[in-house]
């Protein structure tokens, strides 16, 4: 018998998500069945595309379900097993995020090979986020050396992978974030024109930074950004879609880009993805991208939240522009 | 020496243009220099991508100047040669539209051999507006047999091609137009599912004629068409978008789709084209469609103006749907 606590989706929310659409459970575990195993979580993640999962509706997520924990990734340790395939100690990976320890089927859990790096990367640049930006730059809009690529939300989870592998891979990087700290931080990686989007006119400080155009553009943000990038594109530019997070606490539609009409004498191809569908890739990625991070090549940085208590507000946070990096929880 | 009347542009329009921003001007022509001709022009060609020609801006196509005669399609017969590739009696295509007469040299001309079809198909469905129809629905939106596609604008030169293009090919169409008239145009050409958008809900009629969704969408109209596609699209749409006649008018920006974000979980594809990056199609195209022309399987519809007094009130009738079919000025 162990105890844990878990983060329940208490009400869905309309617009901005409070603490209040959220509670914290206690529950207790019995030992793993046969076939089980049970682990407790040393890290989980929040990311943005969470919210789209507190909304009941058909969506390529399934719905969080009021009254029940929440899911998503999380790494962990095994501490019971009641399964041959896994022993107490092992490092594994899986979708029971959002709660301290959990018991489940020794099949929906995965061993994690760290290979000699922290767990919790495998939540961020070597994992789920990472393979985001990956499959948005190189398959989703061809990314070919040279190309001057446009990043929103430069200095995120996403955003910072895909301004580092577009440097490693030749490109120029245009890429934004709000504040100064995080305008730093850009500059630490490498960005060749880093952008403060609270600082003053978006459009404007875009097609200064790079006057010839963009070839690529890569959208976490959506709203101003996006017609900032359709904007500064140039003939035949790809636009990644990969979140407006601008956008996905509005309450009732969001203003589309008031520039589309563009996209015909631009010619510009706009596509939208998400990474379940990329999953093919992730082989190629991680041997790359642990490479990069061994070398130091790839700087990661975390913003970390302790404690179960806390998961919710780290959550919040991704919507303030409150995480450098990736926003984790330590439990 | 003759005489011959044009369409000059006289001021320009911001907002729906009217009369007043073009005037008819009478010239005389010499005769036709060395290495020049003179042609009679028997039709011109007016059509909706001429509106973004009279803002004074970068564009895929070079503005009209100010006091200067506007060009665009046209076809007519040599009347004076001084060239020995021409001769008179030729019939001949040109980008020498809104006169009734010009000199220029031989090689602005070209020799259409009209294959026994009435010349003027060659500023339609045999020209520009049906290769725009053909590109952009088999190599910009990929079309494969089985694929419902939508087509706005359905009754118009493009849009008319598109939707039995897409027929011939093993498709399920649905189409829109404004009013009984068109509608019944749809239904004789074949469409599916003809929508009056005038008439009802559009995004609401599209869901109910197909409610298994859209895997095309060819656009022509933009705004509420749009968002309607957008939000009919299945997973994995591709949309080929030609044009947005229903802000080609607008003073200031036009709204965007509202529910442009549905791009990410949908993957929707959405690319811009203009007909100009696909010449190379129109050998193939032309021998197809000279085929369904003659055979009756493509039906060809045309709106006409006569004569040169009238080619601004042609020109006007495409922004208030005065056009069923293909818009052409006798001359």
């Amino acid at each position: 018998m162990t105890t844990s606590r878990e983060v329940r989706l208490k009400s869905r929310p309309s617009g901005l998500p409070t603490n209040d659409h959220f509670e914290i459970v206690s529950v207790t575990l019995p030992d793993p069945a046969a076939g089980e195993v049970q682990v407790k979580n040393t890290w989980m993640t929040v990311d943005p595309y969470m919210r789209g999962r507190m909304y009941d509706g058909p969506s390529y997520a399934a719905p969080f379900q009021v009254g029940q924990a929440m899911d998503g990734g999380a790494v962990g340790t095994v501490v019971k097993s009641n399964d041959p395939a896994f022993k107490e100690g092992d490092t594994v990976q899986s979708g029971f995020g959002w709660r301290e320890a959990f018991n489940a089927p020794a099949k929906q859990v995965q061993k994690l090979d760290t290979m000699g790096l922290a767990p919790q990367l495998f939540l961020g640049s070597l994992g789920m986020p990472g393979l985001t930006a990956y499959a948005g730059l190189m398959r989703i809009a061809g990314f070919k050396t040279g190309d001057v690529v446009f990043v929103s939300g430069g200095a995120g989870a996403v955003g910072s992978m895909v301004a580092q592998i577009a440097k490693l891979k030749g490109g120029t990087v245009v890429a934004t974030a709000g504040g100064a700290d995080k305008v730093a931080f850009l500059k630490d990686i490498g960005v060749d024109h880093a952008i403060d989007y609270k600082a003053g006119d978006l459009a404007k400080s875009v097609t200064e930074a790079v006057p010839g155009g963009i070839d690529i553009y890569f959208d976490n943000v959506g709203g101003d950004h996006l017609e900032a990038a359709i904007g500064a594109a140039k003939n035949h530019a790809r636009f990644a879609i990969c979140g407006g997070i601008s956008a996905y606490n509005n309450i009732g539609a969001a203003p589309g880009p008031k520039n589309f009409l563009l996209t015909v004498g631009k010619r510009l191809k706009i596509e939208g993805f998400i990474v379940s569908d990329h999953w093919d890739l992730m082989g190629e990625y991680a041997k790359e991208m642990s490479g990069w991070i061994k070398s130091g090549k790839v700087q990661v940085r975390e913003t970390v939240e302790d404690g179960i208590d806390n998961a919710v507000n780290a959550f919040l946070k991704l919507f303030s522009g409150g995480n450098l990096g990736k926003m984790l929880v330590k439990l």
